[in-house]
Order: structure tokens, then C-alpha cells, then sequence
């Protein structure tokens, strides 16, 4: 219990700019393509459609320390935590390594929310399943 | 003195997400664009090239808290300022709005460093030409 | 008559990549953008909601040869003219240059749909008011 | 011989736009990340650094045609051809599919070349190991 789970990609061509390394902004798709692997693990869906209702996770904060440059050739570990729940809450933290090297530390808080066209999001309880299910993510 | 710098731009297309609204990471991008708005309007380029030498700032960090979303259709103004200058490093500070809505602050955190192709990019000073000008951007 | 649509933007950081030159993929990000920038022009809504219903523009296919590269710095000129105007479907051709230097050339088209969450899109007529718009742009 | 090489990679989250579809501008970068896999199979660097000399392989053409649409969820699988293998140029065609339905097909031409910060990529022959490997590919 509490054993992160780990997510593993390759640097692409794409994520990289002209300095050569990968684009800071591009830590915040690897955190969220690391969440979703995560959440599909635990049999979590992440947009839920409940008749004219929508269900899903969006960010309410994100941040990443960056220690040392990803380039393209890379491949990059990520290890996901639940460090916090909630009532509709969950924060994870995320550190990225390459080949044992420290890359990254990066955290997001997500909220569950009813989903509209028209209104904001609306914050409502985490569903008692996939309580459950990010609750053994726990440290 | 201090007065932020504003960077206007509507949202695109591209920046939304299957929830309709603008992906969290697209915020990261709008704080580069609004940086680098800022800094050629303050006559600092953002890459230096200096015989071999390449100068830059990379991020160190960044983080973003989200208040409400920005959907396709919005146009939404940045508000920069400088909050923190070191030796080598700059702390911006980033305040979405979109027609007075508050919709999230964002800082990140970029250190002037000397780039290189084999090696990490290595901290150097601020050039006294480029600290003059950010200074008048403090509070 | 047939006068090009002219959409200007500076290069992005983050549309370069580590070769130092603007991504191949980015060129379709700005064909949308200029796309979007002449269909506001014309007073035509990409996105339409009418009731429950949503209409939108998903393209069948794009293509771009790429001629020069665009640099960090660089400021493009998307010159879009309406090749085509079929009785669904709308084809666009996209001129970039910088400092008139010729950069590329790039092709769209797109189809009037009826969106669903569930189902494919459906073509349905371009509106007269939208037609009668872009066929002002027709050579 | 001539056996497409096949990539597979689930939809992100973040290739999806308002319509609740994958993005036109994203099926370029899935054919980037196949050829990128395709290329590493057959024992090839995309980014060759030879002493001061860069290569790879910039695109002078990209197109693609959409069939059907990707949603958040789906799996997607790109089956990788090479068509055409010129003294600089390859060709490859990228067919896209998902639970055996038709997606999209795409073609992307790139050019073997030598990359400079200073002045445009220029082409040169692909080396004698990188064809040989490229040739086994053609139908």
C-alpha cells in the first residue's frame, strides 16, 4: 500500500524545443497521460457519462520543480502518488526520473466535478467506488 | 514601476479539451508567450547566441492555480510582473483574466543559464543589461 | 474579390523543436488559427450550439509542403484564400511567408457537421449566411 | 518484406479538442512518434551528431485524410509503410485504425539533411546503413 505506481514513455521529438531539451510545459501531458494510466489501473474512468451528465477530473493546481533537462533519445519514469483525498479532491505527486537520475517533482490537485456546457464545473463527492480504489494509493 | 505588463490573446481551438474548456497544461504556454511578450517589449531576447555560446532562460519551476475555465471564444489578458530577481533567476508572476473574470494566477521560476548541447545547462549572472530592465518590472 | 485573408503571428517558442526550427505539426495549428481569425472576419462562428444541437467544421483532410524553415523569432504571414466551395465542404489554401521569403503552403478542407457525443459527426448544408461569406473569398 | 511495421498508442486526453474528437493536428504528431518507432526498430537515429555536424530528417511534405473520428478511450493502431525511397527523400504512409475501423491515412515525405543553427537544413545523401535498413520496408 502506498507503493507508487509507474508510469514509463519515451521523450518524442515533438516535446522538445530549440534549446534542445524538453519543453517545461510538456512535464504537465506526461503528469496527466501518468495520471490516466493510473486511474485505468485502479478501473477508474476518467470522463464518466451518466445520461445528460458528465463526470470528470480537472485541475484546480499544478506545479513542477525541474532538476535536470529530459532530451529526445530519453525515457522517462514517472512515479504517481495520492498524497491527498478529499471529499472531491484528490492531489498526486509525481517524480520523474531517467535511467536512476532525478528529472522532475511535480504535484496536481484535480476535483471531481459535474461537467457543463453552459455552467462551471461543479465540484460533488468522489464516488464511494473510486474512493476506494485511490484510497490504497495512500502512503 | 511595478505597473504588470499585459499580454492579450484569444484562446484557440486547439487549446480546448474534450471538457470544453482550455487543458491546464495550455496555461504554461500562455505564461511562455506572455514572458517572452514581456521581455521583447523590455528589449531582452530571449535566446542570446554568442559565437558558440547559447544563452537562455530555462524554468526551474512553475505552478498554476485554476480559478474558472476559459472556453473557445474567450480572449484572455495576462498580467506579468516580476516578483522575485536573483542573481541568476526571475520569479513572474502570472494573472489570468477574461473580461475582469478572474480565471487563475500561474509563477514560474527561469534561470539564466549557458546552454549546451552535451552538458546541462549551466547558471550564469544576469547580464547587467537584461537586470536593468526587469528590475523596473519589481513591485 | 478572391483578396487573400491575411492572419500574422509571431513564432512561439514552444512550436520549435530540437533541430531549432518551428515543429512540421505546428503549421496545422496555424492554419486553424488563421482558419478561425478569417472566419470571424466574415462574422461566422466556428462553433455553433442551437438548442441541443452543435454544428462545427471538422476538416477530411490537410496537407502542407514545407519549403523554408521558421525560426524562433521569426514573425509568419498566412495568406487564406476559399479554394473550394462545395455544398458540406469548404477547402482553404494557407500561403505562409516571412519577410516574404516563402515558408510553405498548406491546404484544408473542411466539412459543416452536426456534432454528437455519441455518434460521428454528420455533414449537413453550409447555412446561406455562412455561404454566402466565404464564397466572397472564392478566387 | 514490405510487412507495414505497426505502433500502437492509446488517445490522451490532451489530443482531444471541444468537439470531444482528436484533433486534425495530432494525427501528424502519432505519425512522427511511428516513424520515430519505425526508424528505432530498424537500429536508425532520428538525430545523428557527428562531431559539429547534426543530421536528420526534416519533412518537405505532410498530408493526411480522416475517415472516422478518435475519441478519448480509444486505442489507436498506425500501421507504417515506406513508399518511396529517393537518394535523400522517404517516403512513408501511415494508415490509422482503431478496433479494425478505418481512421485516417497519412503520408509524410522527409528529407536526409545536414542541420546548422545558422543557415537552412540542406540535404544529403541517406548513408548506405540507413537505406539498406529503409529498403527492407518498401512494398
Amino acid at each position: 500500500m502506498g507503493k507508487p505506481f509507474r508510469y514509463t514513455r519515451p521523450v518524442q521529438w515533438r516535446d522538445t524545443d530549440a534549446a534542445g531539451i524538453v519543453h517545461f510545459s510538456v512535464f504537465f501531458n506526461y503528469m496527466e497521460e501518468a495520471e490516466t494510466a493510473l486511474l485505468r489501473h485502479c478501473g477508474v474512468d476518467v470522463l464518466v457519462t451518466n445520461g445528460q451528465d458528465r463526470y470528470s477530473f480537472p485541475r484546480v493546481s499544478a506545479q513542477c520543480d525541474y532538476q535536470s533537462p529530459l532530451r529526445f533519445g530519453d525515457t522517462v519514469d514517472v512515479d504517481v502518488s495520492v498524497v491527498r483525498l478529499g471529499n472531491s479532491s484528490a492531489s498526486y505527486k509525481f517524480q520523474f526520473s531517467c535511467d536512476s537520475r532525478d528529472v522532475a517533482v511535480g504535484q496536481v490537485t484535480a476535483v471531481y466535478c459535474r461537467l457543463s456546457d453552459q455552467h462551471e464545473p461543479q465540484a460533488v463527492p468522489i464516488p464511494p467506488s473510486i474512493r476506494d480504489q485511490l484510497s490504497q494509493l495512500l502512503p
